[in-house]
């Protein structure tokens, strides 16, 4: 019946809605024919709409003559972006099939690290000269929006060796006095930022000085470009997925979830996970050496789990709240030490809180079911104790090592809530047997 | 020594950066003085760039007359965010502060809820009629950029009655002969959305549609305003922001780290923390049910922590892959089949990588150490075996689980690393004795 209904209100044609939906789950061959089978105008848009990785294995599949029209409906930077993703042979075959002017954008972007400002920006900005009035300024600009601009949100002010004197934002312009000069409405405290910064960086500078656009400059303060706010979106997406992926303690995967093959995958996740399970051998090497505790008080084995998961959840808690203040610059290193303090307390209170319910729970079940015989009060006040210092032990560890990660030149990230846990773990079971071996001696 | 020379280039002003660095990590009293020490023109830039609950917090500090001037320099969307931290008596004594067109218009965006596109966008958008020429259009837009204006970056065509007829860029208009009419050269395809579209849906239709602003109509139509693609920075960091915490087992704060009071950080972390502890005591039960097993074979409670963790740790890296995609919207729930389906694959091969390392770990030990006793070997088969069985019942569980909150209207970022775990833990132990009491009778 849905069929049916689909069927009826787009009998031949396919939208680009459509075809953006299915895109993921289809074959080669069938993203090929959905593609072509769009109407002209919807091309261009899902072309455009289309992430990078995917316009790339897209045009490989292409007829040259296709190629060279949809490669030219890129700006430039697209293009350099969809390039970098190709083998180098592709790579200037593609590049052969733009137009002289273009190439020799795309040739100056491709010189530039993908995910740093050069990578980002596109050449193609507005700009005025000092001297102008701004009537004629608007004029020019009419002249250059017939050419090729990536916005007009601001107009740059550049002398004659490119050098950047300032901004004036299209709403000053327009609403100026005709006969005033550029050099009067302009602003001349202009934040930019330098070719190869980094983007997140780029991102934490948008976000603090609240831009539409950033200028980027060369080491002799020529203005190369610009970076726009609509490519920080996708920055801001990008590394926060990155940041997400290695909290779950794995590496991060360059490309969509369902189009990673199984051999990556096992690749970006089987490292970690060897390396906490050589970590977690350790916890076999704690236990061994309370063996006869254990065999003597077998009841003492039983909690073990759910000890040391108490200790890893608390560290997961903190670290992640640690890692992703840090990301969002809301937290430093000089911060150290009021993190500790807070997360001291925290740890604390979090801490007496399970004790309390652990300790219930010893008496409780002992009242109703008899299950840890006449030392259960020891036994409940082994639990509650560790409980206290595993909790605290793992909210400070937690919080700290993404710190300490950074001070060692290493991403925060990495302090995924599997690392946390396997560190807490340790040195939650000593602490346990430990004060076990003391209470019931 | 570095005191001095902080003096010597820092005499008396304090600037707008030195201020935001150290923000945080002032008293009340400190952040309002030094926001008074601030250079006028210094103070603009700051009051605009600080995150929305500290400028509420600020201007709560200032006197009526401060208030006036800082309030007025903000944006009526900023404005209405503003309000919406304060007290319902505090918001009228704001209000009341306010230019008559401006309390309008704040009033109507208060209407509004803070996370749905009317909450976020701005009613002062460039507007032409479809019946102007292009030059007339032009001249129009100069004598409203002189009135107020969020953004000079569309320019929407709206018949008598406020309806959203077309949109045309400004870089269009710029470069379209100055007689042709903007109903010739206006795009009539416009992509909108509804006022109560959810802001994470808004976010959505930017990355899919690559655009600078989009129009907010009303359900007659009409149009509202528009939000622009610097919103939306502040929506994908939020919204990142809110999933990690959640994905640290924990509730989001509203606040950044530091800003967030003890008393609130306990809330919100020990919920989840109490939960999760009262599931863990589930691993009590399930190892009480084997109680005799551990005390005739006490080795084998020493692999336990090991077991359970290596299922934790892949569920938690399965769960934040899966959390991610959906969020980023490259997998959807009718795709469970097939991710269901690698994972699969995916948790066999780690888990049969993971169990060479542990049977060669027993077996090494017992070489070397004679650690287990003469039956080793049935103790490397119980590990290896039980390892396969856990990380591949981690793996699936992990990925699924977000899929199962989705389908019950919860977020599926609560399929935190700590809920992962302690899922897995229950069913790993029972898998692990049940196996020991297979191979080890």
């Amino acid at each position: 019946m849905l069929r049916a209904v689909e069927t009826l209100t787009a009998p031949t044609r396919l939208t680009a809605e459509e075809l953006i939906e299915a895109w993921p789950a289809l074959a080669q061959e069938e993203q090929l024919e959905g593609f072509r089978l769009l109407d002209p105008g919807q091309a261009d848009d899902f072309f455009q709409s289309l992430p990078v990785h995917s316009q790339a294995g897209l045009l490989l599949e292409l007829t040259p003559a296709e190629q060279r029209v949809w490669l030219r409906q890129l700006a430039p930077d697209d293009t350099a972006d969809v390039l970098q993703e190709v083998e180098t042979e592709t790579r200037s075959e593609l590049l052969a099939l733009l137009d002289e002017p273009t190439r020799r954008e795309v040739r100056a972007l491709l010189a530039y690290a993908e995910d740093e400002a050069g990578g980002l920006m596109s050449p193609r900005f507005a700009r005025v000269r000092p001297d102008m009035a701004v009537d004629e300024a608007i004029s020019y600009l009419r002249i250059q929006a017939r050419g090729r601009l990536e916005t007009l949100y601001y107009a740059y002010v550049l002398d004659g060796d490119q050098r950047l004197l300032g901004v004036v934002s299209f709403r000053d312009l327009f609403a100026a006095a005709g006969a005033r000069k550029v050099s009067d409405v302009m602003q001349r405290d202009v934040v930019s930022v330098p070719v190869d910064m980094y983007q997140e960086e780029v991102a934490r500078v948008f976000a603090e000085e609240d831009l539409n656009a950033v200028p980027v400059v060369d080491a002799e303060g020529r203005m190369k470009g610009i970076v726009t706010v609509d490519d920080i979106v996708d920055v801001v997406e990008e590394e926060a997925t990155e940041d997400f992926q290695k909290l779950g303690g794995q590496q991060a995967l360059d490309a969509p979830y369902l189009e990673t093959s199984l051999g990556t995958m096992i690749k970006k996740r089987v490292g970690w996970l060897a390396v906490l399970f050589l970590g977690g051998m350790l916890t076999t090497w704690a236990m061994a050496h309370f063996e006869s505790e254990i065999s003597r008080v077998v009841v003492l084995a039983l909690f073990v789990p759910l000890i040391i998961s108490s200790g890893g959840n608390s560290g997961s808690q903190a670290s992640t709240l640690v890692i992703r203040a840090m990301a969002l610059g809301e937290v430093r290193m000089r911060d150290w030490w009021r993190i500790a303090r807070r997360e001291f307390y925290l740890g604390l209170a979090l801490g007496l809180i399970l004790a309390a319910i652990g300790i219930a729970r010893v008496v409780v079940w002992e009242e109703l079911f008899h299950s840890y015989g006449e030392r259960y009060l020891e036994i409940a006040a082994t639990v509650g104790v560790s409980l206290v210092g595993v909790v605290l032990w793992g909210t400070l560890s937690g919080a700290m090592l993404p710190l300490v990660l950074k001070r060692f030149g290493l991403d925060p990230a990495s302090a995924s809530a599997p690392f946390v846990s396997t560190l807490v773990d340790v040195v939650g079971l000593v602490l346990y047997f430990s004060v076990a071996r003391l209470l019931l001696p």
